[in-house]
């Protein structure tokens, strides 16, 4: 009846006010957090500003031979402050780069804390897995099958998933990734190459194309499935080596795991890349065909760029990690 | 020289030394934030949550003509509420949507506070502004030239465009704007039709349709920016309103004014959608062509299908406004 629904409405209004309470509590110490947020952002950009200065002063005082025990000394010093810099910025917000800008505008998407940006990278492999789980299957489907709806199908799904992989990925850099800008590129170049893709009519030359797409997209989807496992594996190690200060898993045992994974990954890859390179030959070699339409040289140079950048990038990653 | 480098790193880690006191004292408030703006949430849903239940409860009680004053006394006091609490929502974070979750994976795009809201929503408006002057620029251009690869290059942008504008708008919702749901699938579909006339091959059919597309698309371009004068000019006056409480600007003021703007408006979009119609209806025509391939009765429907909700949306917006 009234008295009751009046009586709960009151009692609501009585639990409001406290929330008004917390609200503005709240309220006011996001603005303090805010603003200390700042400031830890100047300091952050002085210190390293200041940096630059002494390593450039570094230089020159390095050229004296006297000076390079001292000279060493500052240098491990620096480097282990660096590392210390770029652990202090993952909790502070950062500013987008000109894609996410262009994109998304000026939205604030850093993550702050260690376990959400966990979650992401892990979300975003997910993410990956199961666009190429769909794109495996349709790919198959492709061989044997003939539909050109089909086909456009697949390709505006490979150019949205290009596309929301950069995205993605630009965010992930954002806070903190390390992942190289060549990786950007090449999904930036697949999205372009997936819409040339789309636009190409289906004429003689496109058919003679076709079957060998199908089945090197077959193969990356099986590239992508290893390269999976491989990924999310350092990622959960990385997150143990960073969680757990026992060390249950030490670096050196997240080493040995690294390169047994890498060495199975990489001759897979590298087959892959040679595909790459192959797609560009045939489509090469169709482009002069007489049907051939401005679409067959452009797809041709975008298969062998991605080749090259791929085989480029991947090859420098392996001294890179012997040095680690 | 030595001493001096040395002297400055020193001096240097002394500053690091404070900054990692303030960082430290930084991470500990945020962690603290965080649980209080989980806290919040919770009761910010525990009243929304009892609010649906009176007001279901009210729903009988209403039925006794007895109890009608005072369910109105209880209605007022709730709708009074309910603003307050969209109010205090502002102020905190809120999930992302399904299509967001999709592109961007979970990542916060919460803004929290009204200025950068505001910011961020100008930014939106001036991106349109810009977009769209390019989109007129280079449909002027196809009106007087006939290039494939110009043709081309405005259909990659109108769908890169009103992807972006999802995405956007998406994230304008999460952060309470109260963009209905009709213009983000308007942009949906847009994007949609964009990509079906980028695949449509220009065949003769395609040529009868493409001057009148590209004079449309100078005609939608010109009603963009008298749109985008008012809806600045809206953002502009509501700030001004919500900022000034000495009331400069009266919501009077502010209403005469929109409806002088509005009913600028409204001829040129109603125009615009006529056109929409009249798009769909060529295209209907051409699709009895013999040489009319899928896109063509595609592209009609949604044509009429935008027509349509933009009809709909556009007169339901009206008795809306007359109502506050
Ligand atoms: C060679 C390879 C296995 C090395 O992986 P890795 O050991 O993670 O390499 P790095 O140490 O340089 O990784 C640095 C960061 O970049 C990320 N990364 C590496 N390669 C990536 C790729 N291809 N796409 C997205 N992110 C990548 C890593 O996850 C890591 O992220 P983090 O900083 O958030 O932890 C990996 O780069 C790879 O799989 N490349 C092949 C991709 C390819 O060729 N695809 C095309 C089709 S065959
Ligand atoms: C009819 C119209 C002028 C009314 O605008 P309005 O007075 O701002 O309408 P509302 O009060 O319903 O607006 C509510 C919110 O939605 C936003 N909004 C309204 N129409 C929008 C649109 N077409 N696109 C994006 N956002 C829109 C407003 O900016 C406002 O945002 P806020 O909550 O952040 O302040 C506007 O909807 C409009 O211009 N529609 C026509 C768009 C169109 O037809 N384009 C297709 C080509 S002709």
């Amino acid at each position: 009846d009234m008295e009751a629904l009046s009586k709960d409405f009151d009692d609501l209004s009585e639990d409001f006010k406290n929330f008004a309470t917390t609200h503005k509590d709240y309220s006011t110490r996001l603005e303090e957090l805010v603003k200390l947020q700042g400031k830890c952002m100047k300091e952050l950009s002085h210190q390293r500003y200041r940096m630059g200065i002494i390593r450039k002063s570094m230089k020159k005082v390095e050229k004296n031979p006297q000076n390079r025990d001292a000279v060493k000394e500052v240098e491990k010093k620096m480097k282990q402050r660096k590392v210390q810099l770029y652990e202090m910025e993952q909790a502070l917000p950062k500013a987008n780069g000109l894609y996410l800008k262009v994109i998304l505008g000026n939205v604030n998407v850093s993550i702050l804390n260690k376990d959400d940006k966990f979650k992401y990278k892990d979300e975003y492999e997910k993410f990956k897995f199961i666009i190429n789980g769909i794109a495996l299957f349709i790919s198959i489907i492709n061989i044997f099958m003939n539909s050109r709806v089909l086909d456009l199908l697949f390709m505006f799904l490979l150019v949205w998933y290009y596309c929301t992989l950069t995205i993605r990925e630009s965010i992930l850099r954002v806070n903190g990734s390390r992942v190289k800008g060549w990786w950007l590129t090449h999904h930036f170049i697949s999205t372009v190459l997936s819409g040339v893709l789309l636009i190409w009519p289906n004429n003689v030359v496109y058919y003679s194309f076709r079957k060998q797409f199908m089945w090197f997209n077959v193969y990356i989807s099986f590239v992508q499935f290893l390269q999976f496992r491989y990924q999310r594996g350092c990622l959960y190690r990385l997150r143990a080596l960073g969680e757990r200060h026992n060390m249950d898993i030490t670096i050196e045992g997240f080493h040995s795991w690294m390169w047994r994974g890498l060495s199975f990954l990489l001759p897979f890859l590298f087959l892959g890349y040679a595909f790459q390179l192959y797609n560009a030959y045939t489509l090469y070699q169709l482009s002069y065909h007489r049907e051939a339409t401005w679409q067959v040289p452009v797809l041709s140079a975008m298969f062998f760029v991605v080749f090259l950048g791929n085989t480029l990038t991947t090859m420098m990653v392996i001294p890179q990690k012997l040095k680690e």
